[in-house]
């Protein structure tokens, strides 16, 4: 049975899992990826993780080849360039170092690029050419399709949305120094920086009055709007109305048929989608309203990172 | 000899021209778009130039077919929608009147996007796969060119980047009424808008405290700079900014290799260069610094769009 070994490399966790054609995830396992600080040591590791899952089935599989999805991936580089949620400083040239461990075709991406092209193979953009799929975690990754090929950009790191500044440079700095960049605002992280800027503007009275900074948690504030919180529904409106200003203008740029939402920020709900249908609709130009539409991924939670890693290899088989 | 007619649709001109296979313009005449408000006898007028342009050789050419750029135009529906800088309203079917005239192969596309089509045929794009042509004129425009190929988005709008919110809803509207939109500042308009901003906000002496906004040319603002006006060289730093911040964060959307900047603003030469040299570097993230160039135009000024026109018919010919 052909096989394809997908990886997502997170700052938390590397995911490693064998994917079929259909873009099921037969066995997957993780690890820890901080407690690999040496990347050789780390690239042994994937090797022997890879080997293990393997040998559970020895007769079986025929690796096609792996796929790999990480943060600041270049594709064209095989590398992964200044990653700041990862423990590896500079440079990286992971895709050699493994090359040098295992002799399949292997293939690295940006992890959000990787899962637009899960969701083109396996997922709900299934028949379609120019999409986006947009990532709400920590931070705010982008996967652009267009005219049916991901946009990879002349080095490979195109979609680097977070960074795109909103606020002609009047506003929160971004994790990587971008004054008014998107993912200040629009992220699991963003949101929670927005419960400050709520409390500072406005006198309601909220349960986050007595909780700090770091204990605030994303399901919290979901519950918190669930019971009526001021501060937590206004700040998923504000959210929802600077995601929807930014998706409208990446509509702008090249008018996708849909937008993909994912990422832990989307576990809100409701509390985030109403209020961004609402907003996104009213940015739009006139020429685009009616014509985007605003979508879930169609991709397991849990293995749609390794299954999108997957992707890479499998487009070639398909 | 094979030719192809290449028609550029302006607010004020149409020009139309037959251009060869190394994009020469050999013959080319216009005429005034608003002469011709009903969209039949417009027609009607283009089909008789080209004939007469066709005549003054009748033996030599060999029409391989009309190539079409024209503001708002989708190159998927053959249509010119919503120009704001057109007589004819609404959804005109363009391509489809002229097609019941003329029997030769026929595309239309988005001014923006011809441009680029002709710079990567014909100009200084040859032999680049990621770029982005900006025309800054009356109005902003984009094509953009990822993989090799132009982004035209699901239903053929894509690039209109200067309807793009810069600042979060808090700004100047464009002439569609996006608030905030790119446009109302990086343009050749915009610039003159900028001129009145400056003046409201310093209380320096400048000659354009004597002029009426609707009397304000670019070039008396070229001029003006060249002798030292504070208020012009003010404007031209400010009109930098913006656009330096606008490239950088299209950058991060597709990393193009290079982005072609032309149009009136651009006549303005090193006021608006310099600056934006040094904004566009200050702003780009670190994965992209140095890898960006900002470029002229390899076209022919006068004939440029043109050729764009035709280079859509081309592009399959060569």
């Amino acid at each position: 049975m052909d096989i394809v070994v997908g990886i997502d490399i997170g700052g938390t966790k590397t995911k490693i899992g064998l994917v079929t054609k259909e873009g099921e995830c037969l066995e997957k396992t993780f690890f820890r990826t901080r407690e690999y600080p040496d990347i050789d040591d780390f690239v042994d590791k994937i090797y022997s993780v890879i080997k293990e899952l393997l040998e559970k089935n020895p007769n079986e599989f025929e690796v096609l080849g792996v796929g790999i999805g990480a943060p600041n991936a270049s594709s064209k580089n095989g590398t992964i360039e200044h990653a700041s949620n990862l423990i590896w400083k500079g440079t990286v040239p992971i895709l050699q170092k493994l090359k040098s461990r295992i002799s399949v075709p292997m293939k690295i991406m940006n992890d959000a690029s990787a899962a637009a092209l899960g969701e083109m193979l396996f997922g709900n953009a299934k028949g379609m050419s120019d999409f986006i799929v947009v990532t709400l975690g920590t931070g705010f990754g982008a996967g652009i399709v267009a005219n049916g090929n991901l946009i990879d950009g002349y080095d490979g790191f195109a979609g680097e949305l977070g960074h795109v500044d909103m606020t002609l440079g009047d506003g929160r700095l971004t994790g990587l120094g971008v004054r008014g960049g998107l993912e200040a605002y629009v992220s699991a992280t963003g949101l929670k920086r927005t419960i400050l800027y709520m409390m500072s503007k406005y006198m309601d009275e909220s349960r986050f009055r007595s909780i700090a900074y770091c204990d605030l948690h994303g399901e919290d504030i979901t519950q918190a709007a669930e019971e009526g919180d001021p501060i937590a529904i206004k700040a998923f409106d504000y959210t929802a109305d600077i995601l929807g200003r930014a998706l409208a203008n990446f509509t702008a740029f090249s008018q996708p048929e849909a937008f993909f939402l994912l990422g832990g920020l989307m576990g809100s709900g409701k509390w985030i989608t109403e209020p961004l249908k609402k907003y996104f609709n009213d940015y739009l130009l006139e020429v685009y309203k009616g014509k985007v539409k605003l979508m879930y991924s169609g991709m397991k939670g849990k293995t749609a990172a390794i299954c999108g890693a997957a992707a890479l290899i499998w487009e070639d088989h398909l």
